[in-house]
C-alpha cells in the first residue's frame, strides 16, 4: 500500500514558501513503514487539480492532500476531489458546530466563507482540526482508494496527522515494517574523509549507512527497516557502535545533540562552570550554550567584546599585543580566554576572535581566519588557528567558528574521560 | 510556454532534505514570468521517471529536472530520459576533459564512475557546471519540447541556473512578463490587525498585495506583472508609499532589511553607539546586531550577563533588587541597560531579560515574561514589558525577545526624524 503526497497551493508553485509539509509527510511515512515514491505540487486551480487526481488514483492506493481547505474562494481541494469522484457535497452539523465554537471561543463571529468549511463529501469521515477551522477528511470515494485531506498550515497539519492520521493508518495494517535511523553526529573531520574511513558500511543492505554534510557538520544516518522500533534499534546500536570507534573523538552526538548541549552535559558531569568571550561573533557562541534548556546550571556569561577597547577595558587583553600582533592572534585569544575566566570567575574561559568578513580581511589576516582560545581550571591558556576560507559568508564563518570553539572545548573536557 | 519542474532523488521522499531547489525554480520562473503548474518528486527508479517524463511532456513544452546527475549507480536522471526518447548517449570529449581538469586541480583522480557523467543525449547542448562534475543539458528532444537537467546539489543548481539557464531562456523569448516583489517588513502589529487596516488593498490585481507573518514579523507581499523591472517598480511604488503611510512606525523595512540593520543605519546616522546585556537570550541580541556587515562602526560590545552575580559585578544591578523584585523585573532591566552603556561608554545600552523557559516560569512570573531595558545618551532609562506566551519554544521566546529589544530601540532612534 503506497501512499502519495499532493501538495495544493500557487504559493508553493511561486516558492513564497517552502514545502515543509511534503518533507514532513515523506519522514513520517518512512516511519510508518508506508512506501512513497511521488509527490505532486499543483496550484489552487480546479481542472488541473483533478487532472494531477486522476493521474495519483491510478498508481497510488493512499491519496495524502495538503492545502486548500480554507475559508477563501480559492481554497477548493475538498469540492474538487468530490466532484472528481462524482459525489455531491454534505453539510456536516457537527463540523459546523465545532467551526463556530472555535469562533466563539475566541470572542469571533464565524463568516459566511467559513460555512464552506463544514461541507464534505457525502461517505467521508471527518479529520478534525484541533487548533482551526479548516478540518480535514478521511474518505473511500471507491475500493482501494483512500483520501486523506490536511490543511496546508505545517502546525495544524502535524498535530492532525499524529493525533488522527497516524493511529488510523496503523489500524488499517499498512505500515508493515516500520524504518527507524539514528543520525550520528561527527565535527572535526571532512565528509569525504569520514566517508573514506567508513567506506564499507555504504554497502550494508539493513541498517543502511549514509553521509550527509552541513555547514562542517557531518552526519551518518543508519536505517534500519524492522518490525518494530526495538528490533530496529538492535539492527543499528551495533553498526553505530563501530562507526564510533572508527570516529573516535570526532564523533560527539546523536540525533538531537548538539555541540553546545554536548559540552553541557559534560560541564554538569564535572560540576564546572563556563564564561565566553566573544569578537566575531558578537553573542552567537553564547547564544549557542543557552539555547540548551538548563544552561544556567553551568553557563555564567559573558563578554562581547567587538570593539577593541573593550578587549581591553573589560577582558585585560594587552594593548601592545592588540598594536603589534592585531586582535585576530593567537595571544589576544588567549587573553580574552584568561580574562573572561578570571573576570567572571568560572571555571573554564572560551573565546573567540576572527575576520567574519566580508571587508577587513589581508593578505596576512584573510577573511575567515578565526583564533579560539581557551583558558582551563588551572588558568593555563592556549589556542588555535582556523583558516575558514574566504569564500564563506559572514554568517557561515560566524556559525562554524562558534562551533569549533565549542568543539575545541569538547575535546579538553574529554581528556581523562 | 509554461514549465514543469521534476525534482529526482529518494532523499526527498524520504524527507532527508528538504525541496529547496523546487522553492528556488519556482521563485525564479515566477520573476521570469514563464507560468509553473506543476512540480513532482520522483525518486531514483527509471520506471517511474520514465512514466512521470511521460505525463510531463504531454503537459507542459519545459521540463526543468533536478537531481540524478551524480557519479554513483543510482544517478539515473540522464540515461533515463535518454531511453525514454529512444536516443543513444554520446560520451562528450569536451565535458570528459572538463571533469578531469576539475579532478586534477583538486589533486585527485577522476574515477570510471565520473566517466559516467560525460556521456549525454546525442543532440543536446551540454550546460556546464562551473563548480563540480555534474554537468546538465539543454535538450530539444522533439519539437516543441525543451529539457534542462541540473544537479540536485543547490549551490551549483543555482549557479547554473543563473549564469546559463537564465539567459538561455530569455534569448527564446519565452518569459513576456516578469513579476517583481517588494516585500514590506511589519514589526509590534499582529498580522490579523494590519491586514484590517490594509484590508483594501487585498482586492487589487495588478500589484497584488498578500500577507505573511512568521515569528512575530509580519509582511506584506506587493508582486506586479509587467513587461520589465522598471515598468514593474512604478506600479508598486504608490502601493508601497500607502501601505508605509497606514502602518506607520510599525513599517521598518523592505527586502533584506532586519530590525538589526534597520538600527544600525539609524545608528550610523546619528553617529552613535550601542552596548547590550543580555541574560535570556544569552548573546543572541549581540548576534543579531553583528550579523550585520559593518556593525563595528556602531556596536561596540555586550556583557552577557546570564548569572545574577554577572548582573551584580558587571553590571552594577542592585542586589536588593534582584533579591526583593527578581531578575526578571522592570528596576533590573533598567540597571542592566543603564550599567552596560556606562562601563562601556556607548551612547545607548539595550538590555533584555526574561523567562525563556520550559522551566523557571511562576504563577506570578510566567514563561515567555520579558523586560526590555534601554538607556539613553543622556542616562534616562526605561523599560517595556513582553508577555511572549507559554506555548513558544525557549528558541522563539528568545529570538522574539531579542527582535522587541531591537524594535524598541529603533522606535527610540526615530523619535524627532
Amino acid at each position: 500500500m503506497s501512499a502519495e503526497v499532493i501538495c495544493v497551493g500557487t504559493e508553493l508553485l511561486l516558492g513564497d514558501i517552502i514545502n515543509a509539509n511534503a518533507q514532513f509527510l515523506g519522514q513520517q511515512l518512512a516511519r510508518l513503514g508506508i512506501p512513497h515514491y511521488h509527490q505532486s505540487v499543483v496550484g489552487d486551480n480546479p481542472e488541473r487539480l483533478k487532472q494531477v487526481v486522476e493521474i495519483a488514483s491510478t498508481r497510488s492506493p493512499i491519496l495524502i492532500f495538503t492545502g486548500g481547505l480554507g475559508p477563501t474562494p480559492d481554497d477548493l481541494t475538498t469540492e474538487t476531489i468530490a466532484e472528481f469522484f462524482d459525489t455531491p457535497l454534505v453539510e456536516r452539523p457537527e463540523l459546523l458546530r465545532d467551526i463556530s465554537e472555535k469562533f466563539a471561543k475566541r470572542g469571533r463571529q464565524m463568516t459566511l466563507n467559513n460555512r464552506k468549511q463544514a461541507l464534505m463529501p457525502e461517505g467521508a469521515d471527518i479529520l478534525y482540526n484541533p487548533a482551526g477551522s479548516a478540518s480535514g477528511m478521511i474518505w473511500q470515494p471507491r475500493p482501494n482508494l483512500t483520501i486523506l485531506t490536511f490543511p496546508g498550515v505545517p502546525s495544524e497539519m502535524q498535530q492532525m496527522w499524529r493525533e488522527t492520521a497516524v493511529p488510523y493508518l496503523k489500524r488499517q495494517g499498512w505500515g508493515k515494517q516500520i524504518v527507524h535511523s539514528r543520525l550520528l553526529k561527527f565535527w572535526g573531520i571532512g565528509e569525504s574523509a569520514l566517508a573514506e574511513k567508513v567506506a564499507s558500511f555504504f554497502e550494508l543492505s539493513n541498517p543502511t549507512v549514509a553521509p550527509y554534510g552541513s555547514k562542517g557538520e557531518v552526519r551518518l544516518r543508519v536505517s534500519a527497516k524492522a518490525e518494530d522500533e526495538a528490533a530496529a534499534v538492535e539492527l543499528i546500536s551495533p553498526i553505530e557502535q563501530q562507526l564510533c570507534q572508527i570516529a573516535g573523538q570526532d564523533y560527539f552526538g546523536a540525533d538531537s545533540d548538539t555541540l553546545a548541549s554536548v559540552v553541557g552535559h559534560l560541564l554538569q558531569n564535572s560540576k564546572e562552570t563556563l564564561s565566553v568571550a566573544e569578537s566575531c561573533t558578537g553573542g552567537g557562541l553564547g547564544e549557542m550554550l543557552t539555547s540548551v534548556a538548563g544552561s544556567s546550571e553551568y553557563f555564567s556569561g559573558g563578554i562581547i567584546a567587538y570593539e577593541n577597547r573593550i578587549k581591553v577595558s573589560l577582558l585585560g587583553v594587552s594593548p601592545e599585543n592588540l598594536n603589534q600582533l592585531g586582535a585576530v592572534s593567537s595571544a589576544v585569544a588567549q587573553q580574552m580566554a584568561l580574562g573572561v575566566k578570571q573576570r567572571l570567575e568560572t571555571s573554564w574561559g572560551l573565546s573567540i576572535t576572527g575576520i567574519a568578513g566580508p571587508s577587513g580581511g589581508t593578505e596576512t589576516k584573510p577573511v575567515g581566519l578565526v583564533y579560539v582560545g581557551i583558558a582551563d581550571p588551572d588558568g593555563t591558556a592556549e589556542s588555535r588557528e582556523f583558516h575558514l576560507g574566504q569564500k564563506r559568508q559572514r554568517a557561515a564563518i560566524q556559525q562554524i567558528g562558534a562551533c569549533h570553539a565549542l568543539d575545541k572545548l569538547r575535546r579538553k573536557l574529554l581528556v581523562g574521560k
